[in-house]
């Protein structure tokens, strides 16, 4: 049988799937399958490779009623930054949710991956965030920075941004391109915890492995969306934090307890032994998001392999739309 | 930076790696290295998609040494058939060892699969069938049963096979294909007890769940690879054959215990709580194959990530060399 195999470059991805209200819809619909429980998603396959300072991860997942699944590779070698290549890449391979049968293959370097982490940061915000929000703040300095206040900026048009860093350069550049990118003031705070008693909404996007965020910098009307953690060595959060919050929600319970914020906290005896609500949950109405405007409220992204699947599936469309990509002959069979 | 990734499809890996013995020498030498203990090999991440009737495997494995290494993702959708597509087809990608960077997309549909597995029994009838083979016999009449006798008969120039299988009509064929494959007289049993009586190497390459070879066939002089069971669910072998013979050889202890005749074998009490010999190990020297024509040999194939990475290197060195698949232009960074 005559067959042809879809090839995007990360190029062609850009151009077909920016980071927009569609993205986190999505994004949001993934979550809410996937806490629904008719998703398949087994744990991710780690493989770590010393000898190489490198290590790579594969998610995947199917959702019923999609099309199509997606298997991610997520490749970090930590070398690579001295040889000019960046240390993170890899790509998604579309499957047809149908026969098994390759549909398709995004050269994304991590890009989809970006967008995708990131929309998953405007749910949380959309779920979680006190209404109004006039001044957000991130700390990490990195990609996601960026990407996170970009997505939170799609639903809450907050006025000021506040980015804080270890290093003071790199914060200034961040915020630079943040007040360019959203077209509100930026500016570069002297402290976290400054940071933290200027925002409503605060996210972290670090690679922490002691927490960047204290329990006692907490609030009225504050919301904490910590995305750094997805290994089981990384943590932001102060675990008292997880446990003074009013409502703390996980974007997969099984994935945060070994690689999110909610490992130290279940280590210090916080959240053990119970049900917690999902992100997905709230998005469908099953459990409710925040209930006032003075709650704390705090979501902990690990990234499913859900949303890499929502995200694959949305590119292959839209890049079919576009008529994008390169086609090649692979006869089936 | 500039950066081109190679696409080959199914005709152009046929056309470059063919099942010859530098296939079977490097699958040889991939076992070496893993039983070596070198190789970082996760274990099979396996997705069960009951609502569609398929499955996902994926396998992955680093190799010292190696230039690159290979992500096979192996879907098996068992509807297909009605719909005239295959059951088995999937892809390997190839990367960087040294950067994680994609060097390579091989749509193989199985095809390198189909070659590694049959290498691999090359290398264990090299290892364990006696010096002279004047009879081989296969039970299955598949894709493997062919290339399995193939493989065998690069390193055992038998006079003679036998299949058995329990279509008549499909062990005819399979029969009138081998004669033609390997120019030597091939026969239909009409039992596996009679293959087996009259053979010195038999490999069986069912997908059985209860044993199709039974111990009381055992005869001096035998040599068995059961290559059939990849699966929790899946059983070639009379439990009590690993019990009697004279050496029992697994290609990976860990994943023998868990989807190889080892599984059933250890449930029935055999060859529990010892470290039992790897192919790899036999194949660099470190233990002994088969030490008299007499002996009974047992080989239990699940098959490797380390062999995925083995032939997905080979045919990757194979295609540049040949100039062969489509260059898809992929910046990075």
């Amino acid at each position: 049988m005559d067959h042809s195999i879809r090839i995007l470059t990360e190029e062609m991805l850009r151009a077909c799937v920016p980071l927009d209200r569609q993205a986190i819809s999505l994004v949001g619909n993934a979550f809410s399958a996937l806490s629904g429980g008719a998703v398949v998603m087994p744990p991710v396959l780690s493989m770590n490779l010393p000898e190489v300072h490198g290590e790579v991860d594969i998610k995947t997942a199917y959702i019923p009623g999609f099309n199509e699944f997606a298997i991610k590779v997520s490749p970090g070698f930590f070398d690579n930054p001295a040889l000019g290549l960046p240390s993170l890449n890899g790509l998604m391979v579309v499957l047809s949710a149908r026969t098994g049968i390759v549909e398709a293959v995004l050269l994304d370097n991590g890009y989809l991956t970006n967008v995708r982490t990131a929309a998953a940061g405007g749910v949380a915000a959309d779920c979680l965030a006190p209404k109004v929000v006039q001044t957000a703040g991130v700390i990490g300095t990195g990609v996601q920075a960026r990407l996170q206040m970009k997505a939170a900026h799609l639903v809450r048009s907050f006025e000021r941004v506040i980015v804080w860093g270890r290093d003071r350069g790199k914060a200034e550049q961040c915020a630079r391109d943040l007040q360019q990118d959203l077209g509100i003031p930026a500016e570069v705070s002297d402290s976290a915890a400054d940071l933290v008693a200027r925002c409503q909404l605060v996210v972290t996007t670090t690679p922490a492995t002691e927490p960047v965020l204290q329990a006692n910098w907490l609030h009225p009307g504050l919301h904490i969306t910590a995305m750094g953690s997805d290994q089981s060595g990384k943590n932001e959060l102060d675990p008292d934090i997880l446990a003074r919050a009013d409502l703390y929600v996980c974007d997969n319970q099984r994935q945060c307890e070994t690689l999110g914020e909610l490992r130290t906290a279940q280590a210090a005896g916080y959240l053990v032994g119970s049900s917690l609500p999902e992100l997905g949950a709230i998005v469908r109405g099953a459990v409710s998001g925040r209930v006032s405007e003075e709650a704390v409220t705090v979501c902990d992204l690990t990234g499913t392999g859900a949303q890499d699947t929502a995200i694959a599936a949305h590119a292959l469309a839209q890049a079919a739309k576009a008529d994008q990509g390169f086609s090649v002959p692979a006869r089936i069979g």
